[in-house]
């Protein structure tokens, strides 16, 4: 299936790399990804944060998707290839593009972070996106990144580039600057005398999907069609009122419904709906991976059905004691049985 | 008129303090309060990081605050009052409540930084409120405050003093955390498997104002009264959407109408005309105050009609160069006439 | 006594303000000073960090300058006089010079962190060094000062100023870079190929101290002659090595004679005894403020004989199970008796 | 040879990896190498982060190890293998141990900088030592890595370990801390009374090589034999007068000889003769790395007579300007000639 760009929206889920004793175990991938098809997922980030892909050697990523291209059925396939250089990251891209991954997050290069000015990164994105054979979604996430962030500056430059589609936001701030900054540029602006609220020609990406351009167009791309994916259960609705097209959601790994559930409630329009359950969502995702990261992420996974298993070291599994807290509090929010 | 948590909602202008050559200029105060008196503005934050009250004695404070009481008219006045110490905190909001001060704003202590933890700030903001005739209203601003936050638990601690009402929030990240704190702490949570989106129980602050409390009840506060105000114009809309009474922007020195008409076009649910209202607010402040802070707010008055002038030393006014750039931006963004 | 620039070298003690459940206890101080008057100590800072200046209202900061200097003796006295903008410091700097202070150390200002470039704090010390009376010692603490950070270059520009004699350095790293590069300016550099080590004009300011201009001069300064004293017990001994004048020690609250011959044993030119020293006072430091700050020190001073007690709140006082921790490291480090 | 630990002293350079349009240039890193073996460096630190180690593929870094291997010639070749999970640091670390390497720095992990805890550090060094075939050196460098440390305790709980024989430490305020703490650790410390300075046990690394184990010993390692390298200019004179062991030193890529002759003075007790190469050396890396990092390293590298080129994307290479001012800044300083 030929990736379009009205197909990056909704919820997608980090997914995990499983393993025993530092080995990968592959079957338990699969066995995640046999379950999580059953779901309203829009789709998978391979490779992710949540992937702990900085833990994987080269040939591991590579075996990591494979697993995915033979099982994302009718899901779409974001892999995260970004590296430190320019060339690594084009290499691993077009590899995994090989592979039949459907698209590439890429992360801010940010061992140098001083040097990772406006310049760098626009260079960076666009030296890939022009030959990688799936589109791009530049990602941001400073606080992981060494605090190197995309700009406003950056973001609306290489949002012309026709092979980047948009973005990961892990950065908060910066989502609803980027999404305001990308509206208002090509938009008509009311005046503040007569803004009677009769003119609002602002698109509203959440339910304006008629709008945007089916298939990869040779012609410049409008940065209304430019998608912003909220990286962080925090930011989920607020960046969905906002404009975002849908979220990247570690708690997709474990209750992957639920999430769909917010996306679906706050699409319609059921704004109360939607807040309920981002207080659910987001009180979860604060006992899930808040303190704990990945290591929580696996450990409420194993509790949901899912296989979850233990990090990489240096990471650390939960103890018993924050294990057993982290699954009080999930009967408490309702999202496990006592 | 007594105050009552009702009022504690819409735009409030975190006014600026006019200097000419470092001396205190109040009848230019005087002469922005008789003209921001005519617009829709819910009130006035006095002695606020716009007012450069860092900057000021302890007795340029009060002359300053008492040119506030006598020309408030019917709109609230919250004064900042908060200083490093208990003490001299505790002392100045009782002189600006005995001067006719509504309420007080009150940054968390930061010089200590690393001191300030949980039980630090708890003791810091209840001991205070303890001891004020009027209602005490935190401000979290860690970006200013060396990395000092209010967390979730500090905010849902003091929330239960009944002479807390609120909190302003410029941090943004904890925002929607606390008022979904707040929210999750009180209600029932949807099953995951039932939560088909008909029973939604979460209060809305925004339209229900009339579930609020009138006036200060003897009776232990209930968190959903407890007011959350946006501290900025990049979270004023997403804020009020999640449950935001209001906020405290900077741009309301210069355009407050516009700021109101963004309140207004929100709580009555036209998110399209908010969303273009709030590209047009976001980009004017970070043209006006992103770059330059107060020295580009008083500028931007000074174009707009407001007696602004220059920061007091060591802030610097902005050149001609920057103040023309600020010009331009207005007016491509329509809020000034070419 | 006229204050001449060779008085700005050994230990300076930055001296506690004493209360009692927030109140002052200016006898306390009085006992402290009559103590510490009898030990080596080069002088007093008052009104700094660890006096809690942020922490005392305008009037009370006056009181305990008036005692300061009554109590003096031969001692010299440096009092903390920074505010937030120029004109309160150039004030408060006029004010305690006339009590008598001998010289004035004053902090960044930052508040306002992000406008506070080179250029902002060039201009803020010229002008309060212009109208001070007395010297005045740039203050460098980008730890507290929310990464306000003197650089070399605005520390070259200012040393040129007759009235700036010196600075007190606690970044750390800026120290030495700021030595070598005053140092650097003005001598003939060895050629790499001929410099076999036979002709070292470096001044060596630990030793040299005939070099050295007496009295103020109305010539221009040359930057060697400028003072840099270490803020940290952390850089005292390797600030010394590396041509740094003396040191403000919080340490010398309750252990000035053993900071003192760790002076005396630098400038003698024992470095073995100096490192043993330095190991000693420097583990004790981060037993008494490495952690508690003020407080610590506070607690210590306790131990040690003087009049410590608690800081002003929200600071707290040390637990009985810290001030016991503190208690048994000071032993084990022979600092304190069984 | 065998390895032993007095070989820990010196001055060791952080070879740059030449790269010609992204592809690697063995030969010129060869060129480099031979020129090098003239001087008279200690030894070589292969991929670190002047060796651009993130930029590489796994078999790029294996065919420049095999190219240090080779030129080596009596130098000690230090090589760094840390990734960011203990399974990929051992792998590696073992493959460049067959290769030949003498020993291998190994950065701390810093991706899931949160998780990076004193446990999480202790627990990767021990597994990457325990199977290492080769001494381990752990490298602290927090800005670079996200601000995760190596704190003292980390340090002192490591150093024990048979087969990490010292540290690289960038860090700057550890440093002076963790050679304290190591050397407090294991002394008599004199009584503040009698302390008269006539017994100092205190070893100084600097001279007393004598002391220490030659080869490595089956016997618990004595904190007082862990070698500590300055990984900075700013640190290595200082970070020697007070006992580190020697430096890795950038400017030892274009000006090793001067580095060379710092650690020679220092070591024969000529402070002041050290004071004025500091100075010489602090300020050139200012000029070449300070601003520029890698790339400024590599220019100043073409103008000293080696292969440098650019670095690999997306490190640019300077531009004309920037060079142009770092040559007359090293002619300034008569590291170039006019």
């Amino acid at each position: 299936m030929q990736l379009n760009r009205d197909r990056l929206k909704g919820v997608f889920a980090p997914v995990v790399t499983p393993f025993q004793e530092d080995h990968l175990r592959l079957d338990w991938l699969e066995e995640n990804l046999a379950r999580m098809r059953e779901t309203p997922l829009a789709g998978y980030l391979a490779l992710g944060t949540n992937g702990e892909f900085k833990s994987l050697t080269e040939s591991e990523k590579l075996e990591v998707v494979k697993v995915f291209v033979r099982l994302k059925g009718d899901k779409l396939l974001m892999v995260g290839t970004g590296c430190e250089s320019t060339r690594q990251t084009t290499e691993l891209t077009q590899r995994v593009a090989d592979l039949g991954a459907d698209c590439a997050s890429i992360i801010t290069p940010h061992y140098f972070a001083s040097q990772m000015d406006d310049a760098a990164l626009i260079g960076f994105y666009q030296h890939v996106a022009d030959r990688s054979p799936i589109p791009v979604l530049p990602y941001n996430i400073p606080r992981l990144a060494a605090g190197v962030a995309i700009s406003t500056n950056v973001a609306c430059t290489i949002a012309s580039h026709p092979n980047i589609w948009g973005m990961k936001d892990s950065g908060g701030v910066s989502l609803f600057a980027f999404l305001v900054a990308l509206a208002g540029a090509q938009q008509q602006l009311p005046s503040p005398v007569a803004g009677e609220g009769q003119q609002h020609q602002l698109p509203s990406p959440v339910a304006g999907e008629g709008q945007r351009v089916r298939g990869q167009s040779a012609a410049p791309v409008s940065p209304t069609q430019f998608a912003v994916l909220a990286g962080s259960a925090e930011y989920f609705l607020p960046g969905l009122l906002m404009g975002a097209c849908g979220g990247i959601i570690s708690l997709a790994n474990c209750f992957p419904e639920l999430c769909c559930q917010l996306y679906s409630e706050a699409t319609s329009g059921n704004l109360d709906a939607a807040r309920q359950l981002h207080a659910q969502i987001h009180q979860a995702t604060r006992a899930v991976s808040g303190k704990h990261g990945v290591a929580g992420v696996k450990a409420a996974m194993d509790l949901a059905g899912y296989r979850g298993g233990a990090p990489r070291r240096p990471l650390r599994p939960l103890t018993d004691q924050h294990r057993e807290t982290m699954r009080s509090k999930l009967v408490e929010l309702k999202l496990l049985e006592l």
